[in-house]
């Protein structure tokens, strides 16, 4: 089951982190750029950016995120540089969650997880929940059928998360409502380490709410993005783990991509997303010893 | 504005109907269907079916939708036709919905927002509001650019809808709560029809619930699933309509694709599609008449 690969990777590099790619062409130093943008060069050159990072980090990152809105930005286009990123991180060894946050009902939900459990790369991928149980089930068959998994959105990082998500529900909020349903949808999921195939998204810029649901969730794997960029620090993420320092992935996207442009970090992009990577990795541990954490 | 556009094609062809391509290959008649079915080939065929399916309607329709989940299942090939799929209804004269229910924060949410509102032939898109206005305020700067809307998820038309989007939210269900937030987010996006950019998905599975918001959200036009192979009927849709017969747009798919596969139908796709949007035009403006709505 990938959610073992997934904590075996984190035991073995000592790094709950995952390396988004959410590569805007922007990000771009100028030598990876076109003098002619169109939506074929511009993905060219995001697929050479994101494949340099990759091979900057592979050795000491678990896994990579990668958020496909940026890529269609660019059309069809966008999309084959997703896919072929995806790919690329997985030879290379590392778990690729498809940040996709995919969500519809019954054939259609069936066509998503055709698309990016059975036919893609992804061994994890986000999902959205509002529309029940009816959007999450061919995903579950097929999580079953092929080892894969899913997070799917709990509490979300952005300032009006709990526009809808701490919504009062007869005594519970609505995300943790959300919460026992996910809790539910993967207890025949579980793998060795106790954790099932079906995650959450729980974001760390609210980490009351983190520490709850990890009490609340306890077989259930956390996808966390909010570090760094988002305003989250190493100890708000913490409160994701188990005592083992296993139970969460920590997103960081920015912090990463264009580390090159702080002037602690070198000035070519794969070696100051591997420093930075290392920086994150140990202000991470370094939280976790101070509440006890061993990774 | 792209709403009014919507209404005038509506009130033209006297036919609040969109014509759901929800193209699985599986669907195509034989002579569509290539002997090597690569991603490429397959997506080919798709296109060609899709180009059929709307020279057959396109004088008798006034839009179509077309559901992204079934092209990303055949990687980027698939999002090619996809997007050509879009490029040809509109050259054609179609309003276009992409069923992409996208969702996300911030700079990603963005993204999404110039990969479909801004770069794609698409005139209105689908969204899930799940995280909050966050992810919904670059959608609505995009439109107000550019005349072009969205519509979000509200009350969804599958069996589980109700499992989130009925909870008792302190007096409200939460897919009232939501209406009312859809209902004030496009409150500054209206047009000449008294309609909103900024509409709603109401499934017409739950006519009771969709009587009850076509009072609650009198700016907001609907995008209703479920007619047909969902299980409503023309009297259950009626209800979503103003008594100009405005308001909403019903939504077919498997009905028109797979005509065909009927007996009282041509065995030609095109024209099975044609006579099938023809009959539920006559079904809907039947339900109308005995409710005294005049379109």
């Amino acid at each position: 089951m990938k959610i073992d690969d997934l904590c075996n990777a984190i035991k073995k590099t000592r790094c709950p982190i995952c390396v988004g790619l959410d590569t805007s062409y922007e990000y771009l130093t100028d030598a990876y750029k076109s003098d002619s943008p169109t939506y074929s060069e511009i993905s060219k050159s995001i697929y050479k950016y994101n494949c340099d990072i990759i091979n900057a980090v592979k050795d000491i990152a678990p896994s990579v995120k990668v958020q496909v809105a940026y890529y269609e930005q660019y059309g069809y286009h966008g999309m084959k540089c997703f896919f072929d990123t995806m790919s690329y991180a997985s030879d290379n060894g590392l778990i690729v969650i498809a940040d996709v946050k995919r969500n519809d009902i019954g054939s259609t939900a069936k066509a998503y997880s055709t698309a990016y459990i059975v036919n893609s790369a992804a061994d994890f991928i986000t999902v959205n929940a509002y529309l029940g149980i009816d959007g999450i089930q061919p995903f579950l068959e097929d999580c079953e059928q092929t080892g894969k998994g899913i997070f799917a959105l709990v509490k979300t990082s952005n300032p009006s998360g709990g526009q809808f998500q701490d919504l009062d529900v007869s005594g519970k909020k609505l995300y943790q409502v959300m919460a026992d349903k996910v809790s539910e949808w993967g207890s025949g999921l579980v793998g060795d380490y106790g954790y099932s195939s079906v995650g959450a998204v729980v974001g760390a810029t609210y980490p009351q709410q983190a520490q709850e649901l990890r009490q609340r969730m306890n077989q259930t794997f956390f996808l966390v993005p909010g570090y760094g960029a988002q305003g989250a620090g190493a100890d708000d993420i913490a409160v994701n783990f188990d005592k083992q320092g296993l139970g969460g992935v920590v997103n960081s996207s920015r912090g990463i991509l264009l580390a090159y442009k702080k002037e602690m970090y070198s000035n070519v992009p794969g070696k100051a997303a591997r420093q930075a990577v290392l920086d994150m990795k140990q202000d991470i541990l370094a939280a976790f010893s101070r509440c006890g954490v061993e990774l």
